[in-house]
């Protein structure tokens, strides 16, 4: 057998034989997979062998027969996409990416596994690496956030019709991914929307790390994915006719669908096929010698021999087709269309926003309303769901509480998908996923509601927002003992904490509605990060009477109200407790105390400022007390050593919420004592 | 028919006239619970009477039929758990207590719902409410929760046999707690566990807040739950007998079940029941005299008619027959396996746990071992097991990477519950909810392992351990950057901060060997309050060569190592980063800065010391610099406004851990030279 080592400069460029290419056999192309995978992992001494070697056939099926992408334009708008759900096997799709001819992913990119600075990392990340479509790794993820991939393509589908937007979304998940929680609140949201063009490979080698599956599993997954609506099928996972036929069978249902492949983990490793001793460690050199000689496979470390290489290089160019016919289509689209979509997948926002957003501001600071936040942000969104049509609502099944539903949106159910507005259910982390997946997708702009105590269970998710830089935007109601009578378990306490520490994520807590306008707006201008709004469910005064076309959010925090006089003291306030700072400062005021009032409607953005404005805020010279109603956690390094907090120090407690606030001392009076008490 | 108001001072105290009982029907008992309940909320303006009328059937056949309980003694350890997974129908349990005759749930108690100081809190608090098993809300919550409780059953079953533990685990739950991921983390593991003594009442209404059931959800519940190894039964919710011919199937199948019990919402109500209006909202004047007349229900507000409270009295009555008798058992069994089921259940620790702790410190401190902390915990784990038999372990799936199971340990089988380790499979969320329930059931000491990353998938049950007080240890292991090669969806970054701001949790974050023994042993001393231990994954040398009796750890933070002379400058670490300060102490002494380095173990446990011990560690006059591999958050109140921090600002990247230490920027130089800047 002839091989030929491929090098750094190799990629879809070099010439492919397509007679050589009809040498290789399937069993070939599937093991050139496995020994890329061995020999990655076993080169960077960590890693999974294990997956990638048993789902080598699987994934050789989807990709040589049916997945449509194109390695030179590897982010068209409507190719397949491919979510690996089971992120720890990455050497599966690092293997393919190289194979398939993605000019970036050389042969020393595989050997560079896991080391820094690689496009290999350990496991795989969006933007990062062209060709893979998300991060993944934390298990139930990938899944979950395929959902949104679907739903968007279904939108999106009914909105700019099938010669624009026409693809499935494949995922391959573990037996992980189906054990976490959040696999459930997926596949029976996309059983119930029916998303028939969501099709998983599911890696059923009956292996986890602690040994057999049956230590901890005795759940039936096909019974169970029929009783969420999914159709599903059973195949032996190395046998290519069945997987093709598997395939073919799921994209014409009308349902989702779970192939369950009965693989071997490890396929071809002598001693360690099929057990868990191949899962998360290199071979070792003996297991890997036996592996070559089971499998046949000769060549040598990261060499690929070139009947094998070819064909692959074939299966890369005909599955960029599609992408040539998809682009004439495209320019054949009536021109306003056209652009539109190329705008939404864009995510470029409608110029109109900043007027629009500007609209709203004047007239909240005109009307001068005492309303909830949350009430103030359903205003905002009636004010831009027509503007910015791509913005897609929903909620965990608190719709009527978060306010998160725009008078003109309509809901997206099986039968039509033309709306913008998601019934979730009760589904946060389920939700949080799909507005991942919408957010990867592109062409749309997801937010979604519940109360900011239960973002805990989405934490996972969002972390993943910021992670892979996206822009999903949650909106978290019920921002503090504010709520009242639904007492601790309801109450969040350490949440404007918990969420400020994610990095790349911008947590708001507006202070009125005029502030509520301009978080929306900058959640929304925000191309490359998540967003947190959170939003009382209490009545509040406006405190930005004065209109002003500049977005004084957009620095995380500014004087809202000066001292008069050289000031003496600083207060620092988010969302309702800037009410309270505003009239400890009259009490200090009247007693000659000069004091201004800082409003911090977002302190990650305040803390990313340059040094000189954050000093001009905070004022190192005056006496400082920050006032909010969660945990004095993050506020240390603005009010400084001898600064003072008022706040939360404990769970909070069932009770009208004006009480609980006297309860827990969150009032004007003890701020105005905290400044006292340092003069 | 004779009504008769009940007073504060009522209780089971009043005599009971069963002959007077005898004359009140099912219907009317269960309208006494529908009665309380509306006329509560209305009283409130504000709570849930939909389920609580709707579930009053079911919970009026289990509780006189039977619940196994003593409303004089409330926390009888063989009583039958019952578990209000749906507890925002608190009302349905407050009115339960008050009629069963628990003391301290007077008639003023359910008049003050949802008030401040009342036992009738808005969601069930256990603790604060005599009768009430855990605190529930936060949906899916209280049905995993009960599985913890039902294994702890069939664990201590198999520890003192029949005679002293033998009792059901009931639930009452909402389609929002099966819709929640977190449900299938827990009836899968209930399911491969076979914890048949787990009998789930599924208030089956088809309603949830944003309407019809059938916006979000379109899955077969009962299909689902067979799938996991359930037993099923769908019954009409509103007739007794066969309410009552469901448990009584359950209560004799092999296997966890569920009743799906179809009931209507707002039972009774003329224009609400049956639609999410009776939901979340008082039903309003007329709506409640409508109810009233459709139920037949003519007694005021808060007036039961007596052979009405009599019905229920003599059920309390006959509930705690069961109590008597198992007391007598209790009396009769062997005085050591008498003393050692009630040390256990009373949670206290075996008077030889120091004196294994130190010989544990002891050896580490001799033997000075470069060994990972997680490594570390093992070790501590092996020389603590047979101490501390109530000790039990578990991972999500990591066993040899948590390093979570001592050598003694057997694994916990559906066939053999004698053992003390549970593979809890890859059920982050399932194995937290477990450990509270275990902690909650008392009798045993739960530990569960994952990575720290992970921590996000369990989060709201780490919030209940905390607000509940429950004594679970959360074992996170691979805590930093430090885990190398996963890269950043595996590497906690905000863990550490966001784990410290959940009140009345100690998060341990240890430095080497002794630290971990001494986190252990504080972890289990804090017997109202659940501990996070985070640890390594790679090796760290031994800082505490010196033993001592004395845990250096239970203030939180200690000087570690002093300054040579007049301390300039003072150094914060924890975990890993001990290690780097004395590196750094070792290079700016040689410079002449003296400097002092502080180990910080428990910064939560820090801040709760008296000020004076804390200013004499923090030291404001000294040159202050924090050094974690994390990010900043919560470590402004060490530093100040001028201090220096050594750590992360974003996510982390995957290679070698040693090259991402320098790439970070985490090393003894950046140490120093923070300090040079600050001199």
């Amino acid at each position: 057998m002839s091989t030929a080592a491929d090098t750094a400069s190799a990629g879809a460029d070099k010439p492919v034989s397509t007679s050589s290419a009809a040498n290789a056999d399937h069993a070939m192309m599937a093991n050139a997979i496995r020994a890329l995978a061995m020999d990655a992992v076993e080169n960077a001494k960590s890693g999974h062998p294990g997956m990638p070697m048993g789902m080598a056939d699987v994934a050789t099926v989807l990709f040589t027969r049916f997945m449509k992408f194109c390695p030179r334009d590897p982010n068209w708008a409507d190719r397949d996409r491919f979510v690996l759900s089971a992120g720890h096997g990455s050497m599966l799709i690092y293997s393919l990416l190289h194979l398939l001819g993605y000019e970036d992913m050389t042969i020393d990119q595989i050997r560079n596994f896991r080391q820094m600075g690689s496009l290999t990392p350990g496991h795989p990340e969006v933007d990062h690496t062209p060709g893979v479509e998300m991060t993944t790794g934390p298990l139930g993820q990938g899944i979950s956030t395929s959902v949104g991939m679907a739903l968007a393509e279904r939108m999106l589908n009914a909105r700019f019709g099938d010669d624009l937007v026409n693809h499935f979304t494949y995922v391959i998940a573990s037996d992980g991914d189906l054990m976490e929680g959040i696999s459930h609140e997926a596949i029976s949201l996309a059983g119930h929307l029916k998303l028939s063009r969501m099709i998983v490979l599911f890696d059923d080698n009956g292996i986890t790390i602690d040994g057999a599956l049956d230590l901890s599993e005795s759940g039936d997954q096909l019974a169970r994915f029929e009783a969420a609506g999914w159709d599903t099928t059973r195949i032996d996972g190395h046998d290519p006719d069945a997987i093709a036929a598997a395939i073919e069978h799921a994209q014409t249902t009308d349902k989702p669908s779970l192939i369950a492949c009965k693989t071997r983990i490890g396929f071809g490793a002598p001693t360690k096929e099929g057990t868990s001793g191949s899962h998360g460690a290199p071979l070792g050199a003996e297991e890997i010698e036996g592996t070559r000689k089971a499998l046949g496979w000769s060549a040598a470390p990261f060499e690929i021999p070139q009947n094998v290489l070819d064909a692959w290089r074939v299966a890369g160019l005909r599955a960029s087709k599609a992408r040539t016919a998809w682009a004439e289509r495209l320019d054949a689209a009536p021109e306003a269309q056209r652009r539109e979509f190329e705008r939404t997948m864009a995510g470029s926002l409608p110029n109109e926003l900043h007027a629009a957003v500007n609209k709203l501001k004047r007239a909240f600071s005109d009307d001068k309303p005492s309303v909830a936040t949350r009430k103030a942000s359903e205003n905002v969104l009636n004010g831009l769901a027509d503007v910015v049509p791509e913005l897609v609502g929903g909620s965990a099944d608190l719709t009527g509480s978060n306010n998160t539903r725009a008078k003109s949106q309509k809901s997206v159910t099986a039968d039509d998908f033309s709306g913008s507005y998601i019934h979730y259910g009760i589904r946060e982390h389920g939700m949080a996923a799909a507005m991942n997946g919408m957010a990867l997708h592109k062409g749309l702009i997801p937010y979604g509601g519940t109360f900011l105590v239960f973002s805990d269970y989405c934490r996972p998710s969002v972390r993943l927002s910021a992670l892979m830089e996206r822009r999903a935007i949650y909106v978290f109601s019920h921002d503090s003992i504010g709520l009242g009578e639904d007492g601790p378990t309801h109450q969040p306490v350490e949440h404007m904490a918990a969420l400020r520490a994610i990095p790349n994520l911008n947590v708001f807590r507006p202070a009125d509605a005029v502030e509520t306008a301009e978080a929306w707006e900058l959640a929304l201008k925000a191309l490359d990060r998540p967003s947190v709004i959170a939003l009382t469910r209490q009545n509040l005064p406006t405190v930005r009477t004065k209109h002003t076309d500049e977005n004084l959010s957009a620095r995380g925090g500014y004087e809202l109200s000066p001292a008069d006089g050289d000031a003496k003291a600083t207060l620092f306030a988010t969302g309702s407790e800037v009410e309270i700072a505003l009239a400890a400062q009259k009490q200090l005021q009247a007693e000659g105390v000069s004091t201004r009032v800082v409003s911090m409607p977002c302190l990650d953005l305040f803390l990313e400022q340059p040094a000189a404005y954050r000093e001009d805020i905070i004022r190192p010279n005056t006496v400082r007390v920050a006032v909010e109603a969660g945990i004095e956690q993050g506020w240390g390094r603005l009010i400084g050593d001898s600064g003072g907090f008022v706040g939360m120090t404990g769970f909070g407690a069932s009770a009208p919420y004006k009480q609980l606030y006297e309860h827990f001392g969150i009032t004007p009076d003890a701020v105005a004592q905290a400044v006292r008490e340092r003069l």
